[in-house]
């Protein structure tokens, strides 16, 4: 067989290039804070697979705003992967040519920019990515050849530590350390000697530090004061349908007010019901303040962290018992180990979305905002690869089949009339005309309805899973969608017949008077509760104090 | 409200308190290799849940030996936590009453006595897993008080050299690291620098030297002679009628000798097809050294690997291109990293099994063998929580659905009679059986029907996802069925009709002759062919070799 000549070490070569031309700029494996946009001409080579670390909370700020101000005849045409387009420069990079595609999971802020500049023609979209996905793809076919990172702080050696923040860091490392990629990290600060070491020196190649510490965003702070009577409502009827019911011991709670008014019921209306110890045990959940008198009563067994949030470093100092905290006394977070966990080890995903469709499908992309999912499917799936059985999930099992097993509990909790006053339940979801206007292959469908197991709207309880066709399922839906359009074409007769079948319940129907769902049930009412809670352990940042 | 009192560092005094009483046996974080079982009774509790590191090649011997070894008296009902039951002394432990549960992914060589033992009441069983939910758990329920590992080096501060084996053992200690978990590691040698640093010292907090290497075995290893003329008829069909017909460009190929054939095809009858540069581009993949010539002819892209395969190791470190190696030379594996590529980022999974019922369920659970199944089923499924799209992907999309999606491509290359002249095709899979016997919640099923797009035999291919009913989906498996009793029910008719859906090909449809499977295909028929084509950098086994 004819074998043709050919180098097997390309990528390491051109690393090497790459970095020689900064050898004068380098001491060890640090440069300059004023020198990073020299080091980066130098080491991004058009064309290049670059990860830009935007997570949730954590921003490359200092690196995001550096390659915004490279020039665009030297670096362009960049193939930019990131978890999340979270600030302007993230976008300003295209507008300056110094980027040309994107692949990425989750927009938030930016989703409207994100949806205008591919409608322009000024990004071209690779495609939309739950974060595993995008995570996996970096070691298939997005591999990368410049990763951009931040952490906290690193040593003489450019060993980092990333803390309470390490989010995704770890992972973006990996994929360009061991592939010869080269790996370009912001610190805040240099020290002799690091808390712990997150990740080893070895897998580092430049080190700068930051003109200010990255950004760093309470993203999933919920202040109670917000949290309405219908909410509790809705919260009531999920502990006792649904919780209760299934037995639901380990779970990840959505960011929203609805989940906010669950964590903060469970100390009072949850302990009424002799709920405590057997249910909502062990969680995989960004570190939410709202979830600190469930904690503090007792409920919570343990907690894994996709990421921090910002106040609750103190807090979690002191909880070791409950949080994943290093030996130096700080949480470690991992998304891709949290996302893991949510998928596969969980009994249930409860969430929210901006709209559902008569089927049950739901999506949180909207027309003009490409808002991308993050996380929320890789958990709000029933994963097929899963094979172990847990009481709640055991508790959907269909009988009837020899095969047969049991099922992740996906919950929707949604108020019929969204945030904007208009009907949650759509016929067709915006999606599909986002998905023509942004030239994708698919709908970008965030929960499909063959997934979801219940819905919660303040009417009441469809348990989905229980509908034998999919006019029943439309029908349940129906049952409990309200003065919406959908909800108007319930009939009594078919609510009479759900209800009979057990498909809808109806707060009455587990016992619950509406009149009974007051603030006053909630465990903490306002932040300055949780910090009374938190033992003044909790620091909120100052948008959420009333007090200074 | 009232608050209890309560400790919340429960976990990290109790570590303490057993960290303190071996203090006298320690220099740093090093025991002597003599003391081990002192150390291990000190450190492990009575009930304890332990992870002792199993993977599928590495085993960490030392320390499995040594708990075998310790008085059941001090050290009791432990619950094991192993991704793979690999050696007698992982079953002795429960004979000798050390632990009494279990809760593991594969067993492999130890499945028949596994088996027995849960039937005699010696082990009592959690559950089984696919790799990645066990590792979810570890940050859930099943979060670890103790972890024992095996790694090849450690310096004198601790910190550790997994290097080509890191396989997942990063993630054990990170779920013991940050929880107050004791991490025990045992070591091949000490030095004073390491090549680099997979786990960082902060990490770890006992490193025994090991009185030997830990056991590694080449389990990946398929011997080029021992492929038939049947497996590379089944090999050309795939190539043609699957890879090419789909445009697979990424992929993870399991163990068996059918995918050995693929591999050994592409350099040749790939080839000739013009496909090189077309498909089978990115890889996950343990580095089987099968690939090698398509690796060498210039075939593939990318490989990231779980594991490592003993006698790769130069070939990979001289292929820095292809495969995931860093700094220091050596390959990086990681089987966390590579699960989800594989169950994410890739076109395809295809690999065999043990067992297919008629409506194309599979198992390798067997009557008297509880083997489970490691990763298959984390890659063997059609993710749920997958958004991005390919061609291959997309090809399999219902186009009548707005909201359809693509599917990933999930292929069963089985002959029709298996190794033990039984036929392949079972009305029932013994899972059934089992699952009784073994007291499980739900029949071990490997890969269900639902996710199965594929089944290829020696007859021709079942194109299932074509399949537009149950029925004819039985149908078209019978009518690749060959002489089995399921193949005996097709009828001419049913078979003219697949074919002419498209459902059955066979292999004249896909224009390949039967006489043309010849083993001269192979581009590389023996071993020592493979050394040849790696330039002598294979290194085989001395159990692969015919010289010595």
């Amino acid at each position: 067989m004819e074998k043709p000549q050919r180098n097997w070490d390309t990528k390491r070569v051109q690393k090497a290039q790459r970095l020689a031309k900064i050898s004068n700029l380098m001491t060890g494996k640090y440069v300059e804070t004023n020198q990073i946009i020299t080091v980066l001409e130098a080491l991004i080579a058009p064309g290049d697979k670059v990860v830009l670390e935007g997570d949730n909370q954590k921003q490359a700020s200092f690196l995001s705003q550096s390659l915004n101000l490279v020039n665009p005849k030297k670096v362009n045409h960049l193939h930019m992967i990131m978890s999340s387009i979270s600030r302007p420069e993230h976008l300003d990079i295209f507008e300056r040519k110094i980027a040309s595609k994107i692949d990425f999971s989750y927009a938030g802020a930016q989703s409207v920019r994100v949806s205008q500049m591919i409608e322009d023609g000024k990004m071209k979209l690779g495609d939309i990515h739950t974060y595993l996905e995008l995570y996996g793809r970096l070691f298939i076919d997005l591999i990368p050849n410049v990763v951009l990172v931040a952490a906290d702080k690193a040593d003489k050696a450019g060993n980092l530590y990333t803390g309470f923040n390490t989010e995704e860091t770890p992972t973006i490392v990996e994929a360009a350390a061991f592939k010869d990629g080269i790996v370009i990290v912001q610190v805040n600060e240099v020290v002799d000697e690091l808390p712990r070491i997150d990740i080893p020196a070895g897998w580092v190649d430049v080190v700068v530090p930051a003109d200010k510490p990255y950004e760093l965003e309470a993203l999933f702070t919920r202040d109670p004061q917000n949290i309405t009577e219908l909410q509790i409502l809705m919260a009531m009827m999920a502990i006792k349908g649904i919780y209760a019911e299934h037995g639901v011991q380990s779970l990840n709670h959505g960011i929203g007010f609805n989940t906010a008014a669950i964590e903060l019921l469970l100390p009072t209306y949850g302990a009424s019901l002799g709920l405590k110890g057997k249910i909502a045990r062990n969680w995989v959940l960004n570190p939410h303040p709202t979830i600190i008198p469930a904690i503090e009563s007792g409920w919570v067994e343990s907690i894994h962290s996709f990421g921090g949030e910002v106040g609750m470093e103190k807090y979690i100092a002191a909880r070791p018992d409950i949080f994943f905290v290093g030996q130096d006394g700080t949480m470690r977070s991992n998304r891709v180990l949290g996302q893991i966990a949510g998928q596969y080890a969980v009994d249930m995903f409860i969430g929210s979305t901006l709209q559902l469709d008569y089927d049950g499908n739901s999506s949180t992309v909207t027309r003009g905002r490409l808002s991308g999912f993050g996380g929320a499917p890789n958990m709000g799936h029933n994963p097929g690869g899963r094979r172990h059985s847990t009481p709640a999930w055991q508790s959907l099992r269909d009988q009837d089949n020899a095969l047969g097993k049991g099922q992740k509990l996906v919950v929707q909790m949604v108020e019929t009339y969204g945030a904007n006053k208009k009907p949650i339940f759509v016929e067709n979801l915006d999606a599909l005309a986002v998905q023509k206007q942004a030239g994708l292959a698919n709908a970008p469908v965030m929960i499909y309805s063959e997934d979801t197991t219940h819905i919660v709207t303040e009417e009441g309880i469809a348990y989905l899973y229980k509908a034998t066709s999919k006019a029943q399922r439309q029908a349940a839906i129906a049952a409990i969608g309200g003065v919406t359009p959908l909800g108007m074409t319930s009939t009594k007769e078919s609510l009479d017949q759900l209800r009979h079948a057990g498909i809808v319940k109806l707060p009455e129907d587990l016992g619950i008077k509406r009149s009974d769902a007051k603030r006053s049930l909630l465990a903490a009412q306002t932040i300055d509760d949780l910090v009374e809670w938190s033992d003044g352990l909790y620091e909120p940042p100052m948008k959420f104090r009333t007090w200074s």
